[in-house]
């Protein structure tokens, strides 16, 4: 089956180069975003200011090559891709749990953001810790590692 | 922007029709699945199993009309579609979080499957409670409603 995926809107962030983008969202709470969902598709926000938290699907517009295997930034080991949250993987998709703050009109204004700037949104859907949150959950080849400066020529 | 999304695999549930199918996965988190990865792309699951969670992306490929605003299956009050989990949405990707309790080859067994039987598989991402757990989230306008049975007729 294939399907053919539109925009629904874009992501602007403060990160224009994947050296400074962060390893994830959390990482870095205090990075400002701005989503913009197009016009024709503003009437489907009604209510998602009533949530502190919404996940946000986005293309890796600007991700190089594929390769189901290779090394991450936490981990000089390769790992498959669908071990890992990669940029480079079939598909292609990003997902990134955000704080919102605040709406205006189509656009939300979010906290925590991890995404290029401009990087094209597919989907907003809001976080319910009831259905999200798996605290038990363990931290697999990531146990015991921890943030550090992204290794040179690494995407 | 536009992308063709292409299956990697499919998912097995015990559902066969959207009556039967839970509402959410936490919700009924003895259902089995089965995730049979395309050899294709097998190499792509190396290390997977050091995860005790994984994030399934799929279509939502029996998905019917798309409405921007429309009730719900928790409340009769319509909402934006953005700020529900419903699968009559643009784009049509749904992501949902699974215990992985085993794996053979290109094959992963999960507990609390909430698709449909011979859902499409677009993607696999590993659930890291660092990353992905945000327990002070609040629940918006699910914020003390609570599971009940299927309105009839609704999606």
């Amino acid at each position: 089956m294939k399907r053919e995926i539109v925009d629904i809107g874009v992501i602007y962030s403060p990160f224009k180069t994947k050296e400074e983008t962060p390893i994830q969202g959390k990482l870095k709470p205090e990075a400002k975003g701005r989503v913009e969902v197009f016009p024709e598709y503003a009437k489907g926000l009604k209510d998602i200011e009533t949530f502190s938290h919404v996940i946000l699907l986005y293309l890796f517009d600007r991700a190089s090559e594929i390769r189901l295997i290779r090394p991450t930034f936490l981990d000089d080991s390769p790992h498959g891709i669908f071990a890992t949250r990669h940029p480079c993987r079939p598909n292609g998709i990003g997902i990134t749990t955000v704080r919102l703050i605040g709406r205006e009109g189509n656009i939300l204004h979010v906290l925590g953001i991890d995404v290029l700037d401009k990087t094209p949104l597919i989907d907003i859907k809001p976080y319910v810790p009831r259905f999200d949150c798996f605290p038990e959950a363990t931290e697999g080849w990531l146990a015991g590692l921890s943030e550090r400066p992204k290794p040179e020529g690494r995407e």
